[in-house]
C-alpha cells in the first residue's frame, strides 16, 4: 500500500508523540516521513522504535523537504506562529496545537499567512472531538433543549503543573481555560460578548507568587443572549473532572465523567464508585485520534478543517479579557 | 372532632407499636381505644405516652368490647390464625400481620371465617404500598414493558436476626421470602406454579445448625409463562437491600435502593455514595402508613380491602413449596 | 395530655397552612389556639378541619392573647417587620418566614426589638433542615473535604410565578435567591464579600417587562478565601433543580436531586429515569417540620434558635447588593 | 522492524475478520502471512485492504507452512476440534474460538493433541479481558468483599439472531450461555457442581419450533458453597445487557451497562440517558484486542496461556448438563 501523504512532526514532547504514534497506528495512508525536535537525540530511540526515518533537531529540514506535505505543530507554544508562517509559505498543511500563541497580532500575522498559502489549517481543539461533548453540540443543534440560557462547563485538573511549567505557561485562563473558551464556542454556536474572572490562589501560594490563579469562576454573556459559567481548578484530588451542564427552555443537559469501569462497592463502611479517569492522556485519547482523522479528511479531500484559525484566536481573545477582568476587577466586554 | 370508628392493636410488639402510633398521628378518624398485649405492663408507659386509654394483657378484651369495629393483630404468628378466627366472629374488620399461620389449614378456617363473618380483612403485605414498587407495578399493567419475561426480586436483610428468633421464625422461606413470594404475585399479577430452593448456609453457621438456610436463590415459574428469581440473604453487610428488575418483550424496568441522601463524596481515594437506608423501619415506614390508610378506607367504604385473605394464603403455600423443594432438591410444582 | 405551649399562625396562605397542618400533626404538646387572616372567612372550614378553635381576621388578637407564647409569621412579607416588633414587645417567641423585610432598616428594627424583648426568633430557612443539604453542611464541617475552595448552588424553579407575583415579589434575587444566599452562609460558615450578579430574562419577556430578571449566575467571594456562584432560573421544565457541588483542597461533595421512585425504565427509544420532584411542597415537606421541631425545642428549651436575626439579615444585605450589581453591570462589595 | 512471529488466520467471518484487523493495527512484532476461508473469493478485497499476502481457500495449507508459527481459529464450531489437532500435530501454537467443539470426546481429542505436541493454546472467551469484570474477579481475589455466597450474571443481546442460525448453533446454552458459564468460573475462581435451567419460549415462537429456548434462568451451586443465577435472554430491546452482581460476606460488588457517552438530557417529559452500548461488537472490542495480547505473549514468552484447554472443556459441561436439565426438568450435578 502505498502512502498517500507524507508528514512531518515538529516538537515530540508528550502531545507530540501522542500524535505521532496515533497517526502511525491508525492511518495507514499517511506516513511520518520526520520527527524535529531540539532535543533531538532524546527522542531517537523513541522515533526508531515507530519506524519514523528521520529524526532532525532544525524543524526547518522538515519545513523545506518538498515531499512532506503536512505538519502537525506540537512545538512550545512560543513558536507556533513563527513555524505556521513558515509552514504555510511552503505550502504545507498545517495541524497546530493549541494556542496558536498568547500575542494577538502575531495569531493574525501566522492566519494571514495560512490564508495567503491557502493551505489548511487546524488547531489542536481535541476536546471538540469528544465523544460526551460532540453529543451536546448536537443535541443543542438539534433543538432538543430549545433555546439556550446556561452554559456551564466544569474543568479541573487532578494535580497542578510544576510552579516552573506556571511561569511560562501564559496564566491560567491562556493554558487551562483556553480549552473551555473553545468548549462554550463549540457547544452555544454564539460568542463571549463578556467575561468576568471570580478567581483567587487555593491550591498553592507557589502558583500565586508566580503571578497566577489557581481556582476560577469565569462568567460569561453570549451574543444569543445565554449566560454561561466556566468552573476551572488545577486540582481535584479525586481526579480528571470534565463535565458540561446546559439549560435550555424546553430542557437540559448534563455530561459526567468518563470512568474506568462501571463497577460499584458496597462494603459497611461505604458504597464507591471510580474515580474520573485521571487525566487527559486517559480521557481524551480518543479525540486524539479523531482530530487527526478530521485534518486528514480536510486534507485529503479539500474541505475545510472543522477547527478553522478564527476558532483558534477567539479563545485567546477570551482569555487575555479574562485576564484585564481579574487584574481590574470588573467585567469585560470583547470587541466586536 | 368525632372519631369515626374505634380500634384495638392486638400484640404491641415492635411493629405493633408502629402502627399504634401511626394510626394515632395521621388518622384523626381513627381512636385507638385499647391495646392488647401478653406483657401489658411492660408497654403501660408507651401507650399513656400516646394517649390511649386501655391496655390489656388478655386480647379477648378487645374481642369483647362491642364499641371496637375493628383490629390490628400484630401479635405472635402462632396466634394469628385464632385470633382472626376470634375477631371475626365478634363481627370486627381484621388487619393482620403477615403471615395469617403456618399451617394452611388454619389459614383456610381463618378465611373462612372472615368470608362467613363478612368483615374485611387485609394482610400486611406492606410493600405493595411502597413508592418504588407501586410505580413498578403501574408500569407493567401499563403494558410499558409488552409482555413479562423475566421477574426478579433482591430482598436482603442487613443482618441477621438472632438465632433463637431463626428457630420459632418458620424458616427464612416463610419468615423473610414471604414478603417476596408476595411481591412476585402483586408485579405480576399471575401465580407461580413451580418453585425451585437453591439455598444455602452461607452466612451464620449456628443458623444451620437451627434447622434453617441463610442464603437463596429460588427460582420461579409462573401461570403467564414468565420465570423469575428471588434472591435472599440474611445478611448483605451495606444495608437493606431491595430491589427489582423484570424484562418484558417491550423493555426492562429496574428499581434501585432508597437512600437517606443524594450526597456523592469524591477524594483521592474514592467516590463514594450513600448506603441503602439501613432497614425497613427506614425504608418502609411510608408503605405502613398507606397500608393502614387503605385497611381503613376499606373499612369505612364498605370496599374490598387490596391485600385479600388469598393473598395471605399464596405466599405461604410457595413458601412451604420452596421448603420442600430446599429439602428434596428438586423443583416442586404448585397445586391448581 | 396537657398542652405545654399555645401558639397563633398569623397569615393562612400556603405556607402558614403548611406550617399549622404539620404542628397539629407531629407535636402533641403543642396548640395552635388560633390563626389569624386577612381572608379570615375563606379559611374558616379549613381551620375548622384541623380542630383550631379561634379563627381572626386581625392578627392584634393573637398578639394580645396572654395564653399564646409563640406566634408563627407566615403573612406577606411587607408585614413581617412590623408583627415580628408587635409580637415582641407582647414578649411572644416569633418563628418568621423569609425575608424579615426587603428594608434593611426594618430588618434592624424588629432585630432590635426581638433583641430587648429577649424572646426567641427565627427565621424560615427551611432548606438548612434538609436531609441532603444537612450532610453536606456536616461533611465540610467534619473537614472531610478540607478547605473550601468552590460552593456552587444550583436552585431552578420548575415555572416562573405569574407576573402579577413578580411585581410585588421584590425581585428574583430577594424572592428566590435569597434562599441560596442563605445556603451558601450556612454551608460555608462564611460570609459573603463581593456579588456580581450576570442575569437576564430568557424565560418570560413579561417578566422583564416587570423590571425583573429570570435567569441568573451570581459570582460569589467569600470571606474564608473560597469562590462561589449561584445558578437560578425561574423555569426548569423538568421540575425542581435543587442541588450543590462543593470542591475543597481534599475533596468534593455534589448533591443531586431527589426523585418520587428509584425507577429505571430501559427500552428501545431511551432509558429513562424519574424527573425531580416537582416543587417545595413535595421536595422540603420534611424539611418544614424539621424547623418547627428546632423552635420549639428553643423555646421550650430556652436555647438559641438555630436561625437566627442576623441570618436573616445578611441574605437581604447580599441580595440587595445582587440587585444593585446586576443593575450597574460590576461586582458590588458587602460592607462588614 | 522485523515480524518475530508469522501467523494464520483459519476462518474470515465476523470474528475473524476482527481478530485480523486487531492484530495488524495493533502488533507491529506479528504478521497476518495468510488466511484461509471456504470461501475465499469473497475475502480477498478485504484481505488485500489489510495488506495481507496469501488468501486460501484450504486452511491445510497455513497448516502446512513450516514458516506459519500460530494459528487463530475462527471458522465454523464443527471444525474446531479437528483443526486445532491439526495445528498442534504441526506444532503451531493456537488461538480457538468457543467454544472448543460441542462434542466432550472431540474436545479432549484435541486437547490431547496440545498436551501431546507442547504448543500453546487459549480459547476465546475474551469476556475475561474486559475493564469492568477484571475489575470484579481482581477485587473478589483480593478479598475485598470476603467469602462469595451469590453470583449472578446477566447477559442478554440486543435482538436474537435468524432462526436459520439457532438451528446450527448448538443451543442457546452452549452458543450464548457459554460465555457466562466461563464468566462464573473466572470471577469465582471455583468450579460449578450443580445447574439449574429454569428457561423458555418468551421472545420468538419459531425458536422454540427450532427445538430451542430464548430465555433462561440458571441456578448454579459451585464447590466452594457459593450459589448463582445467570439470566439470559435473546431480546433485551435496549440493547446489550451485560452485567455482574455479587455478594460476599464483607459487602457486595455490581457491574453497570457500558454506554457510548454520559449524556443525561433533562426534559418536561423524562430524564433520559444512553442505552447500553449495542452490541459485542462495541461493547467488547477491548477485549478482542487484549485475549491476542494476552495469547502473543505466552507465545512470544513461553508462558502458559491465561484461558486454557480446561477453561474451554468445562464451559462446554455446564452447558450440556443445562440442556439435560432443561429437557428433565430437575438440576443435573456436574460429574467431578
Amino acid at each position: 500500500m502505498g502512502k498517500t501523504i507524507k508528514i512531518g512532526v515538529i516538537g515530540a514532547g508528550r502531545i507530540g508523540k501522542i500524535h505521532a504514534a496515533n497517526i502511525i497506528k491508525n492511518f495507514p495512508d499517511v506516513e511520518v516521513k520526520a520527527v524535529a525536535d531540539i532535543h533531538a537525540a532524546s527522542i531517537a530511540e523513541w522515533a526508531a522504535g515507530l519506524g519514523i526515518a528521520n529524526v532532525y533537531d532544525d524543524y526547518k529540514k522538515i519545513i523545506n523537504d518538498p515531499e512532506i506535505g503536512a505538519v502537525i505543530i506540537c512545538s512550545s507554544t512560543d513558536t507556533h506562529s513563527q513555524i505556521t508562517i513558515e509552514a504555510a509559505q511552503a505550502g504545507k498543511h498545517i495541524f497546530c496545537e493549541k494556542p496558536i500563541d498568547y500575542d494577538v497580532d502575531r495569531i493574525h500575522a501566522a492566519l494571514d499567512a495560512v490564508k495567503k498559502a491557502g493551505v489548511k489549517f487546524q488547531v489542536g481543539f481535541n476536546r471538540r472531538f469528544d465523544h460526551n461533548f460532540k453529543k451536546v453540540r448536537d443535541l443543542i443543534q438539534s433543538g432538543a433543549i430549545g433555546e439556550l440560557q446556561i452554559v456551564k462547563v466544569i474543568s479541573r485538573d487532578p494535580a497542578p503543573p510544576p510552579v516552573e511549567y506556571v511561569k511560562v505557561s501564559g496564566g491560567m485562563f491562556l493554558d487551562m481555560t483556553i480549552h473551555d473558551f473553545d468548549m462554550v464556542r463549540y457547544l452555544t454556536g454564539s460568542e463571549v460578548t463578556e467575561v468576568y474572572a471570580n478567581a483567587g490562589v487555593l491550591v498553592d501560594k507557589a502558583i500565586g507568587e508566580a503571578g497566577d490563579v489557581d481556582t476560577a469562576l469565569i462568567s460569561l454573556k453570549f451574543k444569543n443572549g445565554a449566560i454561561g459559567m466556566i468552573d476551572n481548578c488545577r486540582q481535584a484530588v479525586y481526579g480528571y473532572d470534565q463535565r458540561v451542564e446546559i439549560l435550555g427552555t424546553k430542557g437540559g443537559i448534563s455530561v459526567g465523567n468518563d470512568t474506568p469501569t462501571t463497577v460499584v462497592v458496597s462494603t459497611d463502611s461505604a458504597v464507591t464508585q471510580d474515580k474520573p479517569k485521571y487525566f487527559f492522556l486517559e480521557r481524551y485519547m480518543e479525540s486524539f485520534e479523531a482530530e487527526m482523522k478530521e485534518f486528514f479528511n480536510s486534507v485529503l479531500q479539500n474541505k475545510d478543517t472543522v477547527v478553522s484559525g478564527i476558532d483558534g484566536l477567539k479563545p485567546v481573545l477570551i482569555g487575555l479579557a479574562a485576564q484585564k477582568s481579574y487584574k481590574e476587577g470588573k467585567p469585560v466586554r470583547l470587541e466586536e
